[in-house]
């Protein structure tokens, strides 16, 4: 048992996908160019982070090459087209970590909630009580291209379904009482058929009849986690969510998220609390400010213009028509909710096409930090402190140095103040992380 | 490298679902009776096998709780109604294995090609070489209500889907030529967009755009397994089929399936050594041809009537109306193709239900066979040269116990023959399947 922390703990995940959150992070000479297949480097990653007690560890996702009419030349000057599927990758790095949490995202639009409701079981049992779900709608007509469809449905659709999806996959992992299996070997009565629950689920987007396959789990049900910058995507997290990983550029736009979520939860029965709002956190940390400076301008140095401008295609839409030395246009609709969030950084710093690109290569829209371990930390102590985070999901900008650099660096700071812990607590992902084993609906 | 073997080498794998083939094994003393959801034991499975040097371990699924009209009562006595997810499950231990093959079911009816192609090449980089995709359609309604259906729909339609699948996932395999990624960190150039390929899959059944996001894998394309005793199910095996688990209870069936399915394998343009032909095999052995017995009827001993009825009803349907010391009556259809194999059986040996359940409890219309090891190899040596079988699928009637007794007695009998390989050699599962590494459509 360890006494209680003098204060509240910060809640730290990391951005494990591709080689870093950077466009160019693959060109950095002390990258593993080929780490997006590579199982060493991910285990690394995943080892490090949980040298430096990390919550938990996640898996970014598309089904399918993620395009969005980028300019010709772009993706073969991406390194993050293939990759390994999530769920199979953090199942072999249960294996080789102990306390992380492992995060998977798995879209609601291409899957079946069995399919899903199963598989993040059997990893929550496979951790020990360490999966998590980043649940997400995608959004690009190349991944609807995959699956019989040829654009996306419209984002209303997406959520509605969404809902439903995440209703049905809890009700599946309900489907046992923890006590259900019996085994007993001398009657041969193997479950208890009184503790267990047939879902027959029967709505608008899904018929399933359950139950489940896989034994209720370590967490009771593994970790929900969204990203839900949208209105829908808002209103799905403040009912169902654990965790969101948010985009917020600043500390004012932070605190009008969290405000705004938060206060949403009563309406579903939901104490602000079961909720860690854990904005995407870019950082690039120097013994001095000017040599982390140094390490940022490195990587800008080696943004690629059609890759530059691929970026804003992503959450804009395409932007190659307009010139790039000069103002960011108003487009009559985002790409993504997170297009606005990027127009109004431009406008607010008064930003070209190109000096937006590069401003937001390595954050995309999420905050940037780029000096020494006590600058990062003062950061996030405000954020932490003024109702803006109840922890942060860091975007390592290259990999593995972005994460050792952070690991070596700035958790050793955030321990001197007291913000962070100092061993892992035992116990699964969700008792880390403050949130409550939830109980079966049947009980 | 290794000496050219003498002869040629009988090739093994194991089936590690659930806790053994029988069904009473659950309630074995010696069993882990929780073993169905507990990782050490699969852990244990694996390596055990691996210490046998087998070629593959193998996971049986469904996507739900298997039921078929069984009496009441008897699945709460059975222990496989939840166990882990086969893909997750695998690539956890492909962590805690070197050589052994891994090999999960994925039904083409409940699946989308795409999903199945990712997790399969994912699993084949995780292992380094060592995946195989078992593919089954699936027969229960209970797995169709899990899916929006209220039955199954008919063995022809999911053949016709199941080819095509096949036919998208295998192309989907090849999206990118093995030499795809030069990752050039100077140019800034990862890959060669004349080394991708893009499917534009436009079928019956699926439209897949393509390409898969994962780069080819170290087999070029994961093994491919079938079991299919049906009509369709022998087609679609000599078109498309690395390795069959046929069942065969007897020599004459195994040597006729063998020969059939090797027969038409020149249609597809295939030679007949593409394909290894691995019948299940239910061995019992012990150091007296009575020590093997008295471990058979041990278990058969634990097999509740509810059960066994239950049995018979998976391949059969239910014959609970009849009366279980009475024939086995001809039904007009039989719920699986392998019904009509136990029908065979029962009029051959003269059995009644009962008798019909407690012979086939441990084979479920497989071969069984118990006794020492000199007479489970002459068995095995039997079936192998004389066009039956290239290998063999072992079906462990309880476990670990089932596997560790093969392992310690039957190998180094095998090894003493000359039919069994001393050491692993080097390379993926198909290197020592002697399958040839399937070259790029592209190429």
């Amino acid at each position: 048992m360890m006494a209680a922390p003098s204060r509240p703990q910060i809640k730290l995940g990391v951005s494990m996908a591709g080689l870093g959150y950077h466009p160019a992070a693959w060109r950095h000479p002390d990258a593993n160019a080929g780490g997006n297949m590579d199982l060493r480097h991910y285990i690394h990653m995943a080892q490090t982070a949980e040298r430096g007690l990390f919550d938990m560890a996640f898996l970014a996702d598309g089904v399918g090459i993620r395009s969005y009419d980028e300019p010709a030349g772009a993706l073969p000057r991406q390194a993050n087209n293939v990759h390994f599927e999530p769920l199979t990758l953090l199942s072999a790095l249960a294996m080789v970590t102990d306390h992380i949490g492992l995060v998977a995202t798995a879209s609601t639009t291409w899957n079946e909630p069995y399919h899903v409701a199963r598989k993040f079981a059997s990893l929550d049992h496979i951790s020990r009580g360490r999966a998590g779900w980043n649940v997400v709608t995608s959004h690009t007509d190349m991944e609807a291209q995959n699956f019989g469809a040829s654009v996306m449905p419209p984002p209303n659709e997406r959520y509605a379904r969404a809902g439903e999806f995440v209703e049905v996959v809890c009700g599946l992992w309900d489907s046992w009482d923890d006590d259900a299996f019996i085994r007993d070997q001398t009657t041969g009565i193997n479950y208890d058929p009184a503790r267990q629950h047939v879902l027959h689920h029967r709505g608008q987007h899904f018929q399933v009849r359950g139950p489940l396959n896989v034994a209720r789990t370590p967490q009771g049900r593994p970790v929900i986690v969204q990203a839900g910058a949208s209105e829908p995507g808002r209103e799905l997290a403040a009912e169902t969510a654990d965790v969101i990983y948010v985009a917020a550029p600043t500390l004012q736009t932070a605190q009008e998220y969290y405000a705004t979520v938060k206060g949403r939860m009563a309406r579903f029965g939901r104490h602000p609390n079961a909720l860690k709002i854990m904005p995407g956190m870019m950082a690039i940390v120097g013994n001095t400010a000017q040599e982390a400076r140094d390490k940022y301008e490195a990587l800008q140095a080696l943004v690629d213009p059609v890759v530059g401008l691929s970026q804003l295609a992503f959450s804009m839409g395409d932007l190659s028509a307009y010139p790039v030395d000069g103002p960011v246009p108003l487009l009559p609709q985002w790409r993504q909710s997170r297009g606005q969030v990027m127009y109004d950084m431009a406008q607010r710093q008064n930003l070209t096409i190109r000096q937006l690109y590069l401003a937001i290569a390595a954050g995309n829209g999420h905050c940037q930090i780029i000096g020494t371990p006590g600058q990062v930390v003062d950061h996030m102590e405000e954020w932490f402190g003024s109702g803006a985070a109840d922890g942060f999901n860091l975007l390592p900008v290259y990999t593995p140095a972005g994460l050792v650099d952070f690991v070596d660096m700035v958790v050793p700071e955030l321990q001197r103040r007291g913000l962070y812990r100092t061993r892992y607590e035992d116990g699964t992902l969700r008792t880390r992380l403050g949130l409550d084993r939830p109980s079966s609906r049947y009980q």
